[in-house]
């Protein structure tokens, strides 16, 4: 564990605001369902717990934090809509929760995007704005957006509303299973983390928390074993949720409350997924099967043991399958 | 409706041998979940209720009927061990029984089969036996086999244990959602379906029950609007669990009970296949997509109805998923 270096001006959010947040955003969100598989079980030694957010409004966990976030607006505030930046699940999750609510969201996005993302965004009522590819046109055109319409910036995870709405997931497998001795996900930029680690340091202290991520994307691991947040240049993986790189809220929980980070290839990922299709029958992404690879590849961590395991979300392109030749 | 030319010598099972059945299996089978998805309620007009056959032991509803043969037999008579004709999930099933019951199960496969069914049936336990790829030859292999062991022949249908097994899965389905205004499940040799008619004609006879069926295999369409039996000589589809013809058991029920057979073509099967994987997570076989393609090209029959839906396995080559070009 390694010392918190949390700006004494950021507020971290707490469990009561967690508690806040699920009775917020029930109307809006599944109880997602626990799965288990016996075949999975006898694998790894472990009895693991698949929390499966594959099926979860929008495809993905995001929307529990993108509902926090909306839902919590004040009426006023809610009437000038929200913005983010994001090409993946959180676009999709507060274009459906600003849907929900009636009010606009804006998502800027690369031009260079795929289509079929830019379209999926507007499927839920979002509207697309789009930018040159680069981090400065980016920013640029989101602050820009939010000078001039007023609207709510809703960071993808370096936000407390958003953090303390991904910290339900853990709530609901923890009330559904009992104790556990591990919980995995995955860590991008940390929010599914931190509000594991938020949710998990109330009401479990014992159990560890690990983080799991693709060795081509290490740059949480190289952040908690130097002490402090490392930054990737463009990393490359299959996990594409899975690419960006912790910030100061995010990086408090992780250095407080998480046991370790553990790392898996791309090979891994591609194995990993493609068992839990086979033999789960549910259809995850890579950045998901993560967790089950970082199992597989440590099983004097796992075995015996009883493990929560976050199924992030299900959104995939059906045309392009890594383990297919030639697809990707 | 059809006149029923059930043979007097024909025993036909009853509920009472569903509610034993499923006294009798509960150990072996999964109590599989019910799903629903808000977008194809939407897209259909209907509530639907999937109940989630593909997440069962052996990854499909064959098992019910096939525990219920395997634990149903005497001691004396299961020392001898169980047999069948299939190269699908029935073969995986009845293996899958057989091995958790201890005793032996011999499978007669058509050497041509794939690899991968037989490394599948061997995996759960079984003994494979390989025959030329003819029906007289599997029929003199099977016959000879159970001459010479007294192994117990279990039919992947027209057998009342297999009947009174399937049954239990229309069981669950009631219990958990109540009343259906109907309820929809594929038809091959129809031992699912005669399974929902015994059920439903005793816990909810004004629950009209619907059997799915490719164009391009109809026999069951042709024998249903004939009134007798029709058999397909070798049809062509892409679901290739349906490819077989009713038997005199199948037939009692689908003329008695059955309100319609309904028809879609491979490209319809193939497209709600996809729909189902992208929008509701799950991994199904293209045979459990004929449901949803004929609920999809039927709206008259199904909008505004609460419509039960068995989604029967989850079985499927990841390397030949029939969108993908080049892959099938």
């Amino acid at each position: 564990m390694n010392a918190s270096i949390t700006p004494p001006d950021m507020y971290i959010p707490t469990f009561d605001d967690v508690l806040s947040a699920h009775d917020r955003i029930k109307p809006y969100i599944h109880k997602t369902p626990v799965l288990t598989s016996s075949y999975l079980n006898a694998l790894t030694g472990a009895d693991l717990y698949f929390k499966c957010e594959n099926f979860q409004k929008a495809g993905a966990f995001k929307v529990r934090g993108a509902s926090n976030a909306v839902f919590g607006l004040s009426d006023e505030k809610a009437t000038r809509g929200v913005a983010t930046h994001s090409s993946g699940n959180h676009a999709l999750s507060l274009s459906y929760a600003a849907g929900r609510r009636g009010i606009k969201a804006t998502v800027v996005m690369p031009e260079t995007a795929p289509a079929a993302k830019k379209a999926a965004v507007r499927g839920y009522g979002g509207e697309v704005l789009e930018c040159e590819p680069s981090l400065s046109a980016r920013e640029a055109m989101l602050t820009e957006l939010v000078e001039r319409t007023g609207a709510d910036f809703v960071h993808p995870y370096n936000d407390e509303r958003v953090i303390a709405g991904q910290a339900t997931c853990s709530l609901e497998l923890h009330e559904e299973v009992g104790e556990l001795d591990a919980i995995v996900a995955p860590i991008g930029g940390g929010g599914m983390i931190s509000g594991t680690c938020l949710t998990m340091s109330n009401l479990s202290p014992s159990t560890a928390i690990y983080a799991a991520e693709p060795a081509n994307a290490d740059d949480a691991y190289r952040s908690f074993k130097a002490g402090h947040i490392i930054e990737d240049d463009a990393p490359q993986t299959i996990a594409d949720g899975l690419k960006v790189s912790l910030r100061p809220r995010t990086w408090h929980f992780v250095s407080n409350f998480v046991s370790d980070v553990l790392l898996c290839t791309e090979q891994e990922i591609i194995d990993a997924m493609l068992l839990t299709w086979q033999r789960m029958k549910i259809v995850i992404e890579p950045s998901c099967a993560v967790p089950l690879a970082v199992i597989l590849n440590n099983p004097d961590v796992f075995a015996g043991k009883r493990v929560g395991v976050v199924i992030t979300g299900g959104n995939v392109d059906m045309n392009k399958l890594p383990w297919m030749q030639g697809s990707a």
